[in-house]
């Protein structure tokens, strides 16, 4: 197969993962015969800094013109505690996801069996822990209307949503969730917000055309508790963006570890995958990122294009890499832990 | 001392769990030879079904009247899944909480000993959490402009905040990290949210009063994360309405029960006490219950008024029931549970 891969390494840790993950694309390349050309885009902070905006049209241009986004990180602390500053490095990601349409973000939630002493909640609740979270991710607070009043004194943000949004992102989660336990949660918060409300009526209403799935419906303060107190009772879980972007940061603690963490953002005219981590600034360039996130991204992009058997090879590759202790430290409980680039390489071997 | 106690019992397992605070408060009355006065008033579902409205207007005069609110819970299933429906209980909450000016919600969060194992999370990582949530209780965007269109297509909440809204929150917490480990971490999605940007921008503007108090900076997504792996970190949050209703229930797993949170709200015009949990209408009239986190509650109650001693005799006489396993089912492992009214004629009797 011929594919165009875009990689948008971004800030922090970004560019030392992506290297690996492209490194284990390649190594599927040459191993299975199909062509990928790798082409790399500024975006973020680094792009900030090299052409003074966050997402270049040559960005953009490359990603509408790519088959697939390989995603690193955004986000540098020069501009996290500077309230006033004009541009941010999230804008470009925020304006990457709206301009490919980027509606859906999907992060599938295991419990990593080697791993499972790593996390801080228990074994005995989260074994077999499985699900997804549909996250809406071109709506809501994030793009509605934002104004600081004229004396600075004030300030507000908007959260909008149409029928529409909805519709698009929760007939892809009932979607799955037919495929899968036949379970949907709807997380909003309707005994307070007019868009929980529609977003509640919807999914009540298209709830009619998947028969087969059991319908619930919870409140984001209740979720929050419940993810962590009962993660296994959850199958498909629905939600808007920012209660998204809450809980599933929240839900990652379950895993024992965000290093391994991978997400696709699926939409109108693209599709995007990238680590779940962020840019972990503190870390950057020392060559101790973990690196798996990423590489198991890529393997959830080989599965978007049904490569199946390429996606289990770096899936097998991975837990060849966890049985060996060949990780890095923060998933590593030996003496002897690996670098992000050590990791990638016996990956790519590996395979 | 004479105190004027308006009763809010509400909907669900409210009115049994406010029984308990009561009962508790009259056997302090009795002991310490106080004078406290306890009048009832309707809220929640509870005023709806018998008044047509959330929050009679007696009900408001009571609280306006009153000393100090002993708060049970609001929700009814009833309204719950009808996006439809024309007023909704919460709305009496909401309301109550605008007309008494209750701009701060703070809620304690400390492991108990004896129950630590009843925790989802690992002993070794909750050990000695003790932080305080300040919760900003009356702005953001549970109060900001809501409106649905005339086609029903779709729907905007608005969030705002002013300096003065934030501030006067913001103060309370600082002085309270003063008195305790002198961390304030402030909590926002600063890289997203113009609301935020004031909040960061007025806390940075803020710490110059209190050079003491070393401030640190989340976003919510990460702080999400931050509150279950490492909570010991944490000393004083502060955080906007919507993220302080999600961090708080939240937080909550930590302590290993919810039936044992409580929570003060406090400003302009009064100071409501209540606990945490809600209506939990599937357990409503069975007497099982926990009324700790509502004993807990009046504990804090009779702190606000300087009444230490008493506190503290409810603290434990509280700890006593727990080492007898007199306690409902939620955090009782032998196999004779007490019901909700057992508790709280144990903890009376014992003051
Ligand atoms: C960097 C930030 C704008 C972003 C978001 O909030 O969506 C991130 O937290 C994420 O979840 O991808
Ligand atoms: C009942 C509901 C409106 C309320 C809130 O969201 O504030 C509750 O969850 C709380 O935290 O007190």
């Amino acid at each position: 197969m011929k594919l165009k891969i875009a990689v948008l390494a971004g800030d922090g840790v970004g560019p030392e993962v992506c290297e690996q993950g492209v490194k284990v694309l390649k190594a599927i390349e040459k191993k299975y015969n199909h062509e990928f050309t790798f082409t790399h885009g500024l975006v973020g902070g680094s792009a900030l800094s090299a052409k003074g905006v966050p997402l270049p049209d040559e960005t953009l241009e490359l990603c509408l013109n790519s088959d697939a986004i390989l995603f690193g990180a955004i986000g540098d602390p020069k501009y996290e505690n500077s309230p006033d500053a004009k541009i941010r490095p999230e804008e470009g990601l925020l304006k990457l996801r709206k301009e490919l349409g980027l509606y859906a973000n999907i992060r599938p939630l295991k419990v990593f069996e080697p791993l499972i002493h790593k996390s801080p909640i228990k074994e005995k609740v989260i074994k077999n822990t499985d699900f997804i979270i549909f996250r809406e991710l071109t709506g809501g607070i994030y793009y509605g209307e934002k104004s600081t009043s004229a004396d600075g004194k004030s300030a507000s943000d908007t959260c909008n949503y149409t029928e529409h949004e909805i519709d698009r992102v929760a007939h892809m989660a009932f979607k799955s969730a037919k495929s899968r336990r036949k379970k949907l949660t709807l997380i909003d918060k309707a005994n307070v917000l007019e868009t929980s409300r529609l977003w509640r009526k919807r999914v009540k209403e298209l709830a009619k055309q998947y028969p087969e799935v059991v319908v619930d419906y919870l409140y984001v303060d209740n979720a929050a508790m419940k993810i962590i107190v009962n993660p296994r009772k959850f199958d498909v879980i629905l939600t808007e963006n920012l209660f998204g972007d809450i809980l599933s940061d929240e839900a990652s603690v379950i895993s024992g570890s965000i290093g391994l963490l991978a997400s696709t953002s699926i939409g109108e005219k693209s599709v995007l995958f990238e680590p779940i981590h962020g840019s972990f600034p503190r870390m950057k360039g020392k060559n101790l990122a973990n690196p798996l996130a990423t590489i198991l991204s890529a393997a959830m992009l080989l599965e978007h294009f049904k490569l199946y058997e390429e996606a289990d090879a770096i899936k097998n590759a991975v837990e060849k890499s966890i049985e060996h202790h060949i990780t890095t430290p923060d998933i590593n409980s030996t003496k002897k832990f690996a670098h992000t680039s050590t990791v990638g390489e016996f990956i790519s071997e590996y395979i």
